[in-house]
């Protein structure tokens, strides 16, 4: 099979068939008065799993095909794992005191559909569940790959990554920032759980330094291509095709790649990242970089 | 020194130092945007910091006098770990959509001075701080206490621990609970965190499954008995020497072990646990158990 051939539609439904039914398992029902109703509300049937796609892509791009079953189930885990930490700061993201929306994945907002009160916990529930999933028995993972996968999830969600990065936007609403400001703001609040993805299915396995500089620099380029084109698709697509409301980021006022760039600059910016996410893994020793390609390519093209 | 001549006030001085000097260190000014000074504001100069002083005095238990550097690292790390989930529930539950309390600790609430979405960030980025705090280079401490501590800190953070509870609190606002409904909430609101303190403190060792049941029935009992008097108290303190809003359980109508059982026999009940709490002690081999028993004895009889 040539890479042009890969097909990456069938490889992420299967993945990502047994990362929702994990999911689905993972986050039960049952959790007291409501709180696991809101939980799996905010995190199933939805979403693009471009995480989840991200951890299994560096997985294989490190084990190739010969998996080890122990680690595959710490990529499981770990897809879901990063993919709850993404889910809970939508729900927190979304409330009146932040961005005061009412539209995600098509549906109502959590704080919508359960109330404030029960999505701050719901976000809050999350956020544990993300690391309960990471540290199961040592029979399961050993302990050297859990305390990998929560050092690099805590610190890409935390005040250097995610949480740093939304609390810069905050700050910045009706600002003009420079580029370099710009791009700080997004490697934060973006780029660093997308990273933070790549780097954890890398953990799941055990690459050179060499490699591992690859992936970092595939996976910056890739977590920052992301919001250009976020940026982008929030002026040209419309509500009902995206499934969150559109032309949020001018209507709050806030600076983005297209209202800095333009919007032709900003197209060519994200082509730019994708070419170098690609040559930091063609110069890598890595072989099986055939999803990581393909993801790249659908990060930068989509249309949602 | 028999044990009634130990001196729990010297005792706390001293580890508590490390600790607020710890948590000074850990939770950087220089966050982003302001949110590491709504984290530190959160955190730092208040509270009694009972959770930290559980996990030295069960590290103490587990190991006597004769320290490991690397695990005496891992129990300041823990230490500061369970404060930070502890100050960010706090920081969530004093929120509008919440409790919507504007004292905490004789100071304004966070959000009152930082604003609410600055509250809600900061409350997230402590939570996701707190793993970081326990997930350091494996040179700093030994992987696996790393996925120890935190599979105990998750899971006591969670849905089934504290997240769920404060769930059911929410939830039970203007009902009946009977007592068993009560403990529940309570187990997991308070004791999942106050009895995680304890395990994490005595996973900085070796304990025997004996020893560790031991403790366990000695944090189980005290989670509770701090609830049933924090119940007391808010019925009997006046907010100056609270530094919180007293008589708030009654003014949002929350089921509490006063009016569920009477002023005089929740006194009772806290008596009898923390006769429980001893005698769980007094039962194992564990013979560094001043700390522990003279915590248990403060919880029980604090006025404030």
């Amino acid at each position: 099979m040539t890479p042009n051939a890969f097909d990456l539609d069938s490889w992420s439904d299967q993945w990502l068939g047994r990362v929702e039914q994990a999911l689905s398992d993972w986050i039960h029902p049952q959790a007291p008065a409501g709180l696991g109703q809101a939980m799996r509300y905010a995190v199933l049937d939805g979403g693009k799993r471009l995480r989840p796609l991200l951890v299994w892509a560096a997985r294989q791009a490190v084990a190739g095909e010969s998996g080890d079953a122990a680690l595959d189930e710490a990529a499981l885990r770990a897809a879901c794992a990063v993919e709850l930490i993404h889910a809970y700061s939508l729900v927190h993201d979304d409330m009146p005191c932040m961005d005061n929306d009412v539209l995600r994945r098509g549906k109502p907002t959590v704080h919508v559909q359960f109330g404030q009160a029960q999505a701050l916990l719901a976000g809050d529930a999350l956020q544990a569940l993300a690391f309960e999933l990471l540290t199961p028995d040592a029979s399961v993972i050993d302990d050297h790959v859990q305390a990998r996968l929560c050092r690099l999830l805590a610190s890409a969600a935390g005040h250097a990554g995610m949480a740093g990065g939304q609390a810069i936007d905050l700050a910045s609403v009706g600002m003009r920032l420079n580029e370099d400001q710009l791009r700080h703001m997004h490697r934060l609040k973006t780029g660093a759980l997308l990273e933070a993805s790549v780097m954890m299915g890398a953990a799941c396995g055990s690459p050179s330094a060499e490699t591992l500089a690859a992936l970092q620099g595939y996976g910056q380029a890739i977590g920052l291509a992301f919001q250009v084109v976020d940026d982008i698709l929030d002026v040209t697509a419309d509500s009902n095709v995206l499934g969150k409301t559109a032309g949020k980021d001018a209507a709050n006022d806030k600076p983005t790649y297209v209202s800095l760039l333009g919007l032709a600059p900003a197209r060519e910016y994200a082509q730019t990242l994708l070419d170098q996410a690609l040559a930091s893994l063609n110069k890598s020793s890595l072989t099986h970089t055939q999803a990581l390609t393909a993801i790249a390519q659908r990060v930068v093209n989509r249309n949602t």
